[in-house]
């Protein structure tokens, strides 16, 4: 791996760190900065936010409401370049604090993402976002 | 839209329904050979899929068994162009005769994907796939 590559690979965990702390800051607005104007979000209910303003208008709902004492956790962050400046990342989300609307704890989640970032005038953006929940056996599902 | 473009979008559709072809003859070989050698596959309960041999193992098992009835239509596909040869797609899956492991029917199911696919030696390949099954209000969680 050479030195650039190994300072892009640096850059996008910062910002899947950056991530994991708008979301934990509960700051919609932050949150939708990481991603490109156009950028696309599958959210773990199969639903499609399209665009920086409709995934911070989406989060900025759920930060002051079922989310607002939550915290997420990013692990295992692996990223593979398909070009210099264009990423896959994968990742695992872990999900603490969740409540319902009528306020009970939601128990801790877990997912997985798959994130496309391009690098553009200096910055990595999120280009597309997909995220699905990771179930457990028990639930299973053929 | 210039005319090599064009000419991608249309390839890039056609390897979606060739996936959705080989979906519905229950070829797993076929299948997998959508996928580049080192393709990632997030299936709808967040397992990862890595490498096209194991696309094919866990597909060649489905459809022997609970999947081995069933037909899928990908509708709205929307294809991005990042870079000339790299591409994210979104579409829609539609989903019927499956069954359960002891041979109940499943009711239809939907679901999203997120595809990135490249192009190299000519073709298209899936490097990335995320699929999130969508749900809809009825089974609602926050």
């Amino acid at each position: 791996m050479n030195t650039q590559t190994q300072t892009n690979e640096e850059a996008i965990k910062q910002n899947m760190a950056a991530f994991a702390n708008a979301w934990n800051i509960h700051d919609a607005q932050a949150f939708a900065a990481l991603f490109a104007e156009e950028g696309d979000f599958i959210n773990f209910m199969g639903g499609w936010l399209q665009g920086r303003s409709e995934i911070e208008r989406a989060h900025a709902e759920i930060f002051a409401t079922v989310m607002r004492q939550s915290h997420i956790t990013v692990i295992d962050t692996r990223v593979k370049f398909i070009k210099p400046d264009v990423a896959v990342v994968h990742a695992v989300w872990i999900l603490d604090g969740q409540i319902t609307p009528d306020g009970k704890e939601v128990p801790q989640r877990k997912g997985r993402f798959t994130v496309v970032t391009t690098q553009g005038d200096g910055n990595w953006q999120i280009v597309a976002l997909q995220n699905t929940e990771i179930v457990t056996l028990p639930n299973f599902k053929p």
